[in-house]
């Protein structure tokens, strides 16, 4: 079993992952994807997009703003109890999520309640807590005109800064729920449809930890299905079925490492009649890769009693009215690209030695062909080289060139990477027009002429 | 010349775009993109990926994320200098750009010269103004365990909350400069490379307005070219042709609404020895669409200096060292959607009516071929309409069925959302497999086999 840390190193050594304003000491619950990383993200995303829009007849985009309107997340119920315990340390002036730092407290602890399990600050050891404070995991920021000093200042300015709230969007989610009526005003598509999006969230996590799982910027890919009530059950059973089918055939997620959990009736979201989470055997144990949730009518009559207007849709075939229920399939890109690595990683005894191999399928790896010269101080390899990298990288897009170190190592490092195929040009590609290919997975070469590549 | 109420009306009857959180009545310089204007936005930024990165072997992709280390923006000048003359009306407390509300005034201009001018407030017609007061542009949020009674709380407190202030990135320029050390480090590419990114950037506009011209979240896309510092002029040349061929070729914007204004010296930034912004011709006026700006070894040094981190290349051939100079090309996904819709545009007469039409180039349509019955209730029709357009999604990927209303107005309908074909099936179909198939452009009906479509 391989573990975490040897995935955040090969992340960093290759260009992946690196940790966000790294220049700068980092910035805590960031992390910016480097060439391999944006390449790997690109094509998951894509073939999300692909295969849940393109390919599909009922599905719609969708790409809100990140700012929305602050009565998005009064009707969501956000800005009232999207919020995490939150206790200080009165000697130290440390902070903690108080279900965090010890084992078996809950999110709903009080005050009380914490204070007599005699809990020591993780930072001086102490135990003299401060009362039990509601921290509300949205970014606020102020929109329009506000200076700094408004905020403390006089009337009319403290009450401009109190009007201009408004918050990074917590989930992707509302930004497809408010652009529901537009929708259908302007498409009047045929139930059951989806609008789909794809698009940062932010969550201000008192404590991100465990690398690219628990960040403060994260992509959610989401989709809001709209069903006739009665419909629910059958659409979320082929919901089902299609993610299952999404994860294990085009991001190459062994079937055997996700693990459906049916979420009981008292874990759920109290709107939510069925929950399906997608455990995921991550290096550093099971976590949550999506979800599946049958969400109601909940949001959309949030939405209606909030603004006022009305999200009934009108059946084109009966005449009859009535609220769509909805269906959402969510997974965040991040916990996502650490499956898809982490499903691929693996390190090997080969010829004595070891080596670290990126298993991905052909349709997530960065680049599909490294091309080498043999060796690169002889001109005539190197233009013949060339000349196949040129060939393959028109047929194929991504296509890599490696002439550096001997051949050994551009191996090594293209198993790294996850190419699956090495070209390799020597004397004999001058003569027959054959090279050398050589497999990722299995290590085999065998000689091929150039044009069946 | 059409203009630009035109268009924001066709993008929100057709679902290109809507007003952000539209639902709740908006939310000032934010806009959606709805089912159409995903599409066409997702085109546009593909092929400035493929055109810029995929088909090169100079570029590099790089996606940080928005939240960053405030340091990037000490280093890069924003925190002292991203700021807009601020004007409050003691009268009616409105908030107002000094340089916006009347014409002439520079953005420098200072109280006593403002006073001087008698401006009459635009809100109350007053000219009781309070002091001209410099306006970061930069949205403000908390990063960590800060609650909002902290910023007025104890000195603990507080102290945590200044400590803790974060910014949504006004550019994504500094998420490709912050990463280059990382990128040096770990794939050592050869003089010159760029480093591309496409991403969201935020701006606290005072008054958005323009449409999506000047909004306060878009989207950009930024290649920082590193060169050597003696290469920058042909460089420099090279990649203003290379940017007008795929502005006219990529995005069929006419060569003559595309106009290079030569920055003068004493309006370029002053670290910059050469930049050239590309004027397009919008509906409301000439407008910047792009920039290409030589910005010489500034960013890196401010970076250096800042981090206290070498930002020298070693050449691999010389072993000689020296921090690279760097050259910008920045477009904005809005504004160059936007001026691909203008560009495509038109109203025009046929057959004693008027219709509009999107005659955008066929890389960007979002469908590229609408498939339709000649009759809904003719289930032989249908059926093997479906049979087509199936084969034609196959084929092509996005296809679009349409068997709503008449044919005529089924055309207007494509029309407006650029549709270049429609594939009609009548009872000649059925009978020897041909089809009509029309030109948006032309609005000429040719018949064809189905298998020469």
């Amino acid at each position: 079993m391989n573990n975490l840390e040897d995935i955040v190193s090969l992340c960093k050594r290759r260009g992946f992952i690196f940790p966000g304003s790294d220049v700068y000491g980092g910035f805590a619950g960031t992390w910016d994807f480097g060439p391999l990383g944006v390449s790997l993200k690109k094509k998951i995303m894509d073939e999300w997009w692909k295969f849940w829009v393109e390919d599909r007849d009922d599905m719609y985009g969708i790409d809100a703003a990140i700012l929305m309107n602050p009565r998005t997340w009064v009707a969501s119920g956000h800005t009232a109890t999207f919020a995490d315990p939150l206790v200080e340390c009165k000697d130290c002036h440390g902070r903690f999520r108080a279900d965090k730092i010890a084992d078996g407290i809950s999110e709903s602890v009080t005050t009380e309640e914490f204070q007599a399990l005699g809990v020591k600050c993780p930072t001086c050891g102490k135990t003299n807590w401060g009362p039990i404070r509601k921290f509300n995991m949205m970014f606020e920021t102020h929109v329009g005109a506000v200076l700094p000093e408004d905020v403390n200042g006089d009337e009319n300015a403290k009450a401009l800064a109190e009007k201009s709230v408004a918050y990074l969007r917590p989930e992707t989610a509302q930004g497809i729920f408010t652009n529901y009526k537009n929708v259908v005003d302007t498409l009047y598509p045929d139930l059951p449809f989806g609008l789909a999006q794809q698009g940062k969230a932010f969550r201000n996590e008192i404590s991100p930890r465990d690398f690219i799982l628990r960040d403060r910027e994260c992509s959610q890919m989401e989709i809001e299905y709209f069903v006739r009530p009665d419909d629910w059950e059958t659409q979320f059973e082929k919901l089902l079925k299609e993610n299952h089918e999404f994860l294990e055939e085009k991001m190459g997620l062994p079937a055997d490492k996700i693990k459906d959990y049916e979420v009981p009736a008292d874990d759920r979201a109290h709107y939510s009649k069925r929950t399906i989470d997608f455990m995921f055997e991550y290096p550093n144990g099971e976590e949550e890769l999506m979800g599946l949730a049958y969400r109601t009518d909940f949001d959309l009559q949030n939405i209606a009693r909030e603004s006022g207007k009305s999200m009934e849709y009108r059946d084109k075939n009966s005449g009859e009215s009535f609220v769509p229920h909805v269906i959402e399939p969510s997974i965040g890109v991040e916990r996502l690209f650490l499956a898809v690595l982490s499903a691929a990683y693996a390190e090997e005894e080969i010829d004595g030695g070891k080596r670290i191999v990126l298993k991905l399928p052909e349709n997530l790896a960065p680049y599909k062909f490294c091309v080498s010269p043999l060796l690169k101080n002889k001109p005539e390899l190197v233009e013949k080289a060339r000349e196949v990298y040129n060939l393959l990288r028109k047929k194929y897009g991504n296509v890599t060139w490696d002439d550096s170190g001997n051949i050994g190592k551009r191996y090594r490092k293209q198993d790294e990477i996850g190419t699956p195929k090495c070209v390799v040009i020597d004397f004999d590609t001058l003569e027959d027009d054959t090279v050398t290919v050589r497999n990722r997975d299995t290590t085999e070469q065998v000689r091929l002429p150039i044009d069946e590549l």
